[in-house]
């Protein structure tokens, strides 16, 4: 039985700060989809939901909505069970690399669909395309293939999840209707359910760096995401973590990844170390697996196994040299004293100018490009000494990098300096 | 001085609450007109002003920028001073059919610049076009000719007025954005300013068949297009007016012409007398004529006189018989009493239902076709007796204008009716 509605009608409704019936939002996200609603249509419901809002009720059938756009995956054959990892951005944000394969290599399979980086933030596909023959594409069979062999796969999300929420989403990117709680939650949740993974685990940043900076709105959006994924049978969990500094050392592709690897070497930043086992221990119990501890399967070599199997699976040389860039500048300290803050989106804005991230989703990004830090804050530094490595193939990207970089840098003469927490809080 | 913006720069600025600068608004309505800002873009900036507002300053520079979009008339070369009447537009409301040339003939030029009828209001050019031989269309030196020669001139609105204003209004009719209060009055003003008359009076109509149900809401948007009207030089008064029921008898094209040339020739409905001397004696006063009192041009005939020369400059034959609808059906009243309310809305519909209005822009018009009333809110009424009469040239479109017109009627056994005032007030 079909209802049919009028564009207008429900653009209406939602301005008047009306609650949308699911009839309604069955028909205006199936008739966008089909072409029947036209971008300018949905974009003013776009800024309609931003401003007034949307009952849990309606963002939970708005996501079903969008699901029931697109094909549906389905894991339940494989051997063992499945769970996925979610981070809203950041800089230097490369947990995905170490913990996918430390997670399978744990006994839970991971199948991580992933995306590509738009502005200041990295994306995980860009990272892995610097190591020399890895590609992104599979198809659904390979896909399984490789979740039953090796246990882990990332790639790039097939065109057939929900369609809806792709031509929606880049609707929002050009209409300044990104930053709609409603819309992040069920853009997010409609491709993690399509995908099929029994269970999720949600890293939701919170700082400078991330998209949201405001602790109350990140708390909204886990909250949010969590309950859908729950109500779609999906269990959900969600850290609210840290970003108002970089994650680890590096922030670009070809230097992520080289850190990465550190990790699972047994190596690397402390706080990656932390991060990445932090969400391998939600993911594991989220699919039922308490007997593991994932820093075993650091110490012991088996994850680092399960990444070179998994880049293997996908063409890459896990053993390859990774590429650099051609030029280097390095960023003196400005003082003496201690490091008491190093601005996130100050250096991801820098590693984006420096070519390792890109402003139209069409252009190429460079693999070696990227900023690496000396120092993290709450280290000690001394006036002069390198604090950071800007890295690029162009020279003449060093001067809009370091537009604005100093400004996120400072150096407090006392020892003050209050650490923040890394994992703030965690939504069930 | 080019300052470069950025759409999403514009639409979160407004989205965030903010007050748009000068420059911004500038480049946002002249990047809209040239297509380099999408209509998709527009309808999500559209949409965050109706839900966050706009100040005075922003709706003043919003109107000047859709003004600057196209060309400006000028009228300083005519020998007369020049005035002119908008109309929120209304059930019934011919007004402008005997208020142009009457103004006319106390000797002010009037350039009304009018447009066509689209949901339950009628336009006043497909009111003139059921008379034989009648063109709306006019080049600018005919429009000059005519008023120096006949004084008074009804006819469309050239392409050259405010473009931008004729892209965003078709934008806002799709995307639920027609009812923001700043985007009403800088689409009205923009016109009524580029048009170049001295004077202007405005007629905001308040109740169920006008565009604004509410009276607070009716004087904001008096009260900014006032104040916008004044600040362009523009000397600029309101009447709020009542549309609880039609105005006069008649509601359709060839109807309202014939009861218009009624009031012409010094009879005509009550109302209708009423508001066309009350503009009337608004539009001489703003232009400087103290002298002269209009109820004595109806009563001498040089009103007639006007109009008939008004028609026959534009092609029209005034003394020709006027087309009348090929199947009529007569609505008997419900009761007996008094007639307490007769809804404008109602009436409007069943008018447009009719085949005298239209539904689409591309949709032709019955020149016949309308609703004739028998009787007005305060009249007595018997049971059974003729209280409208429905035209139409095709009979089957009876059932749908009747559906609902009767929910529109009341009869009260007892006279306790008290009148509405026809101008409630007036805003200078």
């Amino acid at each position: 039985m079909t209802v049919r509605h009028d564009a207008v009608e429900v653009i209406v409704a939602k301005r008047d700060g009306g609650e949308l019936t699911d009839s309604q939002i069955d028909w205006v996200v199936d008739a966008y989809t089909r072409g029947a609603v036209a971008d300018e249509q949905m974009s003013a419901l776009a800024m309609a939901i931003l401003l007034n809002g949307m009952s849990r009720q309606e963002i939970s059938r708005w996501t079903a909505a969008m699901i029931t756009s697109g094909e549906r995956m389905d894991f339940s054959s494989l051997s063992r069970p499945t769970a996925d990892k979610h981070s809203t951005g950041g800089v230097g944000d490369k947990i995905t690399l170490p913990l996918a394969p430390l997670v399978a290599a744990c006994g839970v399979a991971v199948p991580q669909l992933s995306g590509r980086g738009l502005g200041h933030t990295g994306g995980t596909l860009d990272k892995l395309e610097s190591i020399p023959g890895w590609r992104a594409d599979l198809g659904n069979e390979e896909m399984m293939h490789q979740l039953e062999e090796v246990g882990a796969v990332i790639c790039a999300a097939g065109a057939g999840l929900a369609p809806a929420d792709k031509k929606l989403y880049a609707l929002r990117d050009v209409t300044g209707t990104v930053e709609a709680i409603p819309l992040i939650a069920s853009s997010i949740m409609s491709k993690k359910i399509a995908e099929g993974t029994g269970a999720l685990v949600l890293d939701v940043k919170v700082g400078t760096g991330a998209f949201m900076k405001d602790l109350d709105k990140a708390r909204e959006l886990a909250e949010t995401m969590v309950a859908l994924g729950t109500d779609a049978g999906v269990r959900t969990v969600a850290l609210l973590t840290d970003m108002s500094t970089p994650l680890g050392l590096t922030a670009g592709n070809a230097l992520e990844v080289r850190e990465s690897v550190e990790v699972l070497a047994g190596g690397g930043p402390a706080d990656v170390v932390e991060l990445t086992l932090a969400l391998a221990r939600e993911m594991l119990a989220a699919a039922g697996i308490t007997d593991v501890d994932p820093a075993d399967k650091l110490a012991d070599g088996s994850a680092m196994d399960t990444w070179k199997a998994m880049i293997r699976a996908q063409g890459g040389d896990p053993d390859a040299g990774l590429p650099t860039a051609r030029e280097t500048h390095v960023v003196a300290a400005p003082a003496s004293g201690v490091l008491s803050r190093l601005d996130a989106m100050a250096v991801g804005m820098a590693a984006w100018r420096l070519g390792a991230g890109r402003a139209r989703k069409e252009d190429p990004v460079q693999a070696g490009a990227g900023v690496e830090l000396h120092a993290k804050p709450g280290d000690a530094v001394t006036e002069g000494q390198p604090l950071m490595t800007l890295h690029t193939d162009d020279a003449d990207r060093f001067e809009r990098a370091l537009d604005g970089l100093l400004d996120g840098v400072e150096v407090a003469a006392d020892a003050s300096y209050t650490p923040t927490p890394l994992v703030i809080d965690r939504v069930s």
